[in-house]
């Protein structure tokens, strides 16, 4: 790239961009030839890479290199992102992906993604793009209502929804509300008072939002949720927890239950936690960030029954819901709570539809100023595909869940831990003796064998002390033939690892 | 779209893809046709939109209507998104552009950006992919290296690199990083005690990370940096400061300095300050988010001097690095600190690679668990530019600056306001009697007017009282016939005005 440098050259743009969408057309299509699992040593990047960056533009030559107009096979774009990066990516994408849960790019969520890069603004307030920040209350009024919360999380009244990057953001800026409206009421000096509850089976996003909040440690409460309730937290363990913190004279004040948690898909009982959150005037959010996506079938939107009572709901769009990561869509039913909390009013900022509150700033509702144009790429997913063949999806993917959970249940070596609701399935290897601590090495040895394959990818967690696999379904391209070759793979490690015992 | 519903066809990402490259490529052909500032009603999009989603996805017919195989004229992609959305747009991009600061988008950082929604992995582990987490390490190795940072930043010592979303984002870990290591020693429940310290020309993201972290309001200071000293930070006032909260049992702890102040890109003072915090066992903070892009040029690597004093130090690849948003690069010197403050170890993301501490896992650097592959983007952008390149890049940029405020300087009606230090110019018109309200009146109506012309967007600031209108010279495509024409846009405008006074 000799000469001026011109970096935005709409020609240029269009060719590199049309090589481009056949690189990573081309990865789709070759996709199922990767190792899943990346299998690269730690440090690998830097021995391949020099040690300062190129003083020297390279040349449109050095790029195109390699370059073949080939739609059949995996043809480099660019050779180091073919030799070096790509062996050290682990294959989100792959039809053998069923580790933690699924993060789903589709070809709207693509193009969506395309069209935000390159429009390239950035909306912290609605005069610096109102289309984006219209767009996202519309489309979050879209989503609401397919997935029928209550008309109070709708733009239209008190509430609204926003998209945040990730569900860890959206529990820490509903947490910080909750926190400032407390606060407001009691003096700030009381923070040290202030008390959170959740189930041991909620997400460490949570934790974490108490870390940044300042929530002291000690009033963290996990409550135990136990195997007989299929890890679902009990009413009662809530209300025996908040009765005790309130006659200590601490201030409980932020309930988090969770639809679908990280291990095992439990569902935490809303209606009934609900009316302790009211009664004690907490704040009751809602993580559904993996299972909300079901929620718009019918059969099972009853899983987010007593919603009603929630101040706050969340699911991230970027899981199984086919809008390329990050999308996660957080709904408030009082968003003056989250704007009192995250405001700020710099004179570099003022304009006169912000000044005459005319307008939403989506930046009063989030951790960072600015934002990208993310409702694009769930506009283009709701519309290109629509509700209808929305939910055939996901059912498509429970459907597959359930025949994997089949195999598993007619293997008398294998046993499922805990009833499949959604695409999970958490299972294990029956030791040959009934000894636990053997039983969990050699589940944390079939996990190993397993993914050193390369042919899948999963993850695991530990129920009431036993190391538990879990195979999540819900990649774009996952077929019944793709469970059938994970569970042949399960079947042969299982196999080896039992013979040497 | 009839049948089955296949979210991630490699042949319809290659047909739809091609043609949103050509539509992205014919957006940019046109950019100077739109008015630069969206001139849309607040509300005006829900009244073209339906209320909810559609329930049947819509046919590849639908989506391609409009478009013609044309690469002269701007044609739809999706009709929608040219007469609906594209209005409510305020075009970033456009050489004519001059609001805020820049948020450049470019043809590598374009692609990068393809690269990753394509890949669309969430690297929170090394294990989730390997290439994330070391390509970051490793390009942001190179950028300290071209910024001449200090050897303490480097990922092969104790410090290293992390792309966070925004400048928001970098200074609120920091500022829990350094909140929960001076807690450590003293004691959570002197949360109350713990003081802040900056120029009341420091961005309000610190303002609200403080209020995030549990900072109390009043004992966040925003010393008053004036005018004589071009709004830069007098040592003296920190000094004063810190003295007096430690004579009053108070425990100062942070100190954020700026290199580029948002209202006029005043530099602090580094060196000086930087002893006041080290004697005082502070965290020192730079933000550098603006200007940083800058210090790689030799002749403004000066600006930074004293940057070896800092903890930490962030600039925005995303704002006139090329990089399109977002990308915000942060060191640190202590990563252990930042660790300590924002890890969670969870079961379920429990691995081999983590356990044995041989890898470096970014979700322990940052507020959300899931991250983008934002590395690819910033890779692109320097080996296709190159050092040198974006070195001329940058300077371009400072000198089409100089020339605008030669015009400004030039004309008895205006007058500069601050003296220019990078590519944002500083001005105002003079009142005819000098009368401030009446000059800050006219310098309002005379914003409103350039900006309703849709010919060009700057955005303003208040120094001193004063409304100072705010001219940032920084996107990729302006060149000087475009500073040009907004000079005589302003000149135009400001006849019409004061012919009316």
């Amino acid at each position: 790239m000799e000469g001026e440098l011109k970096p935005m050259d709409a020609e240029q743009l269009r060719e590199y961009g049309h090589k481009m969408v056949d690189f990573i057309a081309d990865y789709y299509k070759n996709i199922e030839n990767f190792p899943v699992l990346s299998q690269v040593q730690p440090g690998y990047l830097r021995k391949l890479l020099p040690e300062t960056a190129p003083a020297h533009s390279e040349t449109l030559q050095d790029v195109l290199e390699g370059w073949q107009a080939c739609n059949l096979d995996l043809v480099p774009f660019d050779p180091d992102i073919q030799t070096k990066i790509l062996p050290g990516v682990t294959h989100w994408q792959s039809p053998d992906y069923f580790a933690y849960f699924p993060s789903n790019s589709s070809v709207a969520g693509f193009l969506g993604e395309m069209l935000s890069a390159g429009i390239n603004m950035v909306g912290f307030s609605w005069i610096t793009s109102p289309a984006a920040t219209e767009l996202e209350m519309i489309v979050l009024d879209w989503l609401a209502k397919a997935l029928k919360l209550p008309d109070e999380f709708l733009s239209t009244g008190q509430g609204g929804g926003v998209i945040q990057g990730t569900a860890s953001e959206a529990v820490l800026v509903v947490l910080l509300a909750a926190r400032d409206k407390v606060l407001r009421r009691v003096g700030k000096d009381a923070i040290g008072k202030l008390v959170v509850y959740c189930s041991d089976q909620t997400h460490s996003a949570l934790q974490k939002a108490c870390q940044i909040g300042g929530i002291h440690p000690e009033n963290f409460r996990m409550l135990k949720a136990v195997s007989c309730r299929d890890y679902a937290l009990s009413p009662d363990a809530l209300s025996e927890a908040v009765s005790h913190d309130l006659a200590t004279g601490l201030i409980p004040f932020f309930f988090c239950a969770t639809i679908g948690t990280t291990s095992s898909t439990a569902v935490d009982p809303l209606p009934a936690l609900g009316k302790i959150t009211k009664s004690n005037s907490m704040w009751f959010h809602v993580d559904a960030a993996y299972a909300g996506s079901a929620c718009i079938c019918p059969e099972f939107r009853h899983y987010i029954d007593g919603v009603e009572e929630a101040d706050s709901f969340n699911m991230n769009a970027h899981k199984w819901f086919l809008t390329n990561f990050d999308c996660s869509a957080l709904w408030v039913k009082d968003r003056s709570a989250l704007i009192q909390s995250l405001s700020t009013n710099p004179e570099f900022l003022k304009n006169k539809a912000s000044q005459g509150n005319l307008v939403v700033d989506y930046k009063d509702w989030q951790i960072p100023l600015g934002r990208r144009f993310r409702s694009l790429k769930l506009w283009m997913v709701l519309r290109l595909y629509g509700l209808e063949k929305l939910q055939a999806y996901v059912r498509n993917h429970i459907e597959l869940a359930r025949r994997f959970e089949e195999h598993i249940a007619q293997d008398q070596r294998f046993e499922i831990v805990t009833p499949r609701k959604f695409s999970l399935v958490c299972f294990r290897l029956r030791p040959p003796q009934s000894n636990e601590d053997y039983a969990n090495k050699l589940n944390h040895d079939l996990l190993d064998a397993v993914n050193s394959t390369g042919k899948l990818f999963i993850s695991h967690t530990v129920l009431s002390n036993r190391y538990i696999l879990r195979l999540a379904v819900g990649a774009p391209l996952t077929e019944e033939r793709h469970i059938l070759a994970a569970w042949k793979v399960f079947q042969d490690e299982a196999a080896t690892l039992l013979s040497k015992c």
